[in-house]
């Protein structure tokens, strides 16, 4: 059962588990600080496929066989998945998902698909829906740098505030019962748009978001930054995570201490010229789904926050003179026995 | 709760309760048989705005506003609103639902997004995660043909089985308790691809979809067509529900007596030049949440079954050379003291 705790924040009563997880990257992502967590690395940015949209399916496939492995299931065990992605239509999610014959629900959160995906997959197996239910979400900088900027070949010049599209995959089984992480609690986020326009600059446009859902989550748990392990969002980047620091402040929560962005994670901004970070769906899916749950198991990290940004304009929005409605997704992560 | 019976269908135990619905359409949809059923019609194709982006986010907007006020709701009531359309990144869907400040999930389905957005809907109602939870989606046929086809300028001559993109918006509001049409059972579809490429051919491309899931309820709940007043799918249209009818046949149901399919209820075809009939996420939605739950107030109609069907392709991979992937999801409709 799932109950609303607060304003906002659903508290799984007997917790979902995630029994497994998975995550594939590619060879920029393989060469940055994380690189050996990855599971899979495919070193060619087409993965052996004849383009790189069949290439993101591809790194989707291979992530969420590897989540299945882990929690010991086959895909007819899997009662739903939840799939999504940056592309137009979700095209990664759809042709990636097309051979598995399981009960699929496209999802569109851009950046925060992986938290939205989690809290889906838990609602279905808190409310007796599914006994396990997967989520699976993706990136790829070359289909992501030509679908909503400039064709690869123009070579266009990135300012200091742009983030570099991660190349990855992540996905997670959640279930019933078995061994593993348990999702506590979940904030679905509600859509903030304080009329940022750049779009190389997304950092700024999400951080009122990230903000908006944590000070919910504290609020309605009555907890503190500080009663966490860490604190990890998405991919705020540079920009968006001392933008983050300054608004949480002006709230009264310090959570300097305590957070990470997987965004600043992923790359050496000292040696691999990304910028303000990285981002993307895959950004925060597989660092969630490589290092931060390896620590889980590891009993390194025992409880902690995930929160998934998401940048929910298009080109033709933009080109319209909009602003960039955003949105942050928020689960409650926590080993069985701490 | 939620149980599952048989392979695929979920059971909602305290069925949900669609206690308000709106529907709003464009001046074509008007002229058609359906015109007068609509709540609210715009006749001008911008709906007062500057773009026709910005129009389909005001159709929907508008169709969900009439759904919180038959519920008796504000948007203050409503716990989550699951939101879709057919446009990149469903900018109808979050520049639409940006002023709410409701807690926000966004869809993919293609056209099968209003039944995809009453079961989850229904799901987190039923399940305890929410007391109302809303869903809405629309589509325009400018901007959709705009996007998947050809400039509207180009006049670019359409095949006979092309179906038209239906301008509309239609919503629901589900409640735990109150009083309207029970949501009883759902199925989440599988994807199905019988490798359709032919973008001016979604009928045949979603029919065999519509098949999977149609057979999938029937098995697992040991029930037959005629045990329902009407069997309505989204958007098959003329070419798709031949298909459909002569595929259940196969399967040993016969479904032509109680069928009736959205798109080829919207418009008359012999007055409205529109070759197959309707498509588009706005086309089942809208015909729903009109004269459909219209005869289920006045009880001209009390058990029914509603499945829309999306193609889940993108311009992109149809370019590329891939089929269209396909999904229908069914949701089971029945009035409360039948």
């Amino acid at each position: 059962m799932i109950k609303r705790i607060g304003a906002y924040t659903l508290k799984f009563c007997e917790p979902p588990i995630i029994t497994g997880y998975g995550a594939t990257a590619g060879k920029k992502e393989s060469e940055g600080p994380l690189g050996k967590s990855f599971k899979k690395v495919y070193y060619d940015s087409r993965a052996g496929q004849d383009t790189w949209e069949k290439a993101e399916a591809k790194f989707q496939q291979e992530a969420f066989i590897q989540a299945m492995d882990m929690s010991g299931n086959r895909a007819e065990d899997i009662d739903f998945i939840f799939a999504g992605d940056l592309l137009n239509q979700l095209i990664s999610s759809s042709y990636s998902m097309r051979g598995f014959n399981i009960p699929y629900l496209g999802q569109y959160g851009a950046c925060s698909t992986m938290a939205q995906g989690i809290i889906m997959a838990s609602m279905t197996v808190a409310g007796g829906a599914a006994n396990q239910a997967g989520a699976v979400t993706s990136s790829h900088f070359c289909t992501a740098e030509r679908q909503y900027r400039y064709p690869l070949e123009y070579g266009g010049v990135r300012p200091q505030t742009a983030q570099w599209t991660v190349t990855a995959s992540g996905s997670v089984v959640v279930s019933s019962t078995g061994k593993g992480v348990e999702v506590c609690h979940g904030v679905v986020g509600k859509i903030v748009d304080k009329g940022v326009t750049d779009l190389n600059n997304m950092g700024a446009a999400m951080a009122p978001a990230a903000m908006d859902t944590l000070k919910t989550f504290f609020d309605d748990t009555m907890t503190k930054p500080q009663d966490y392990d860490r604190i990890f969002t998405g991919d705020l980047g540079q920009v968006g995570t001392e933008i983050l620091h300054q608004l949480l402040q002006g709230e009264g929560y310090f959570i300097d201490d305590v957070h990470r962005d997987c965004g600043l994670m992923i790359y050496d901004r000292e040696k691999q010229d990304v910028h303000a970070g990285g981002s993307g769906c895959g950004c925060g899916a597989s660092v969630l789904c490589s290092t931060i749950l390896d620590d889980m198991a590891e009993k390194k990290l025992n409880n902690i926050l995930f929160v998934a940004t998401g940048a929910l304009m298009s080109p033709t929005s933009n080109q319209q003179g909009e602003s960039i409605p955003s949105v942050a997704h928020l689960v409650h992560l926590k080993n069985q026995d701490v």
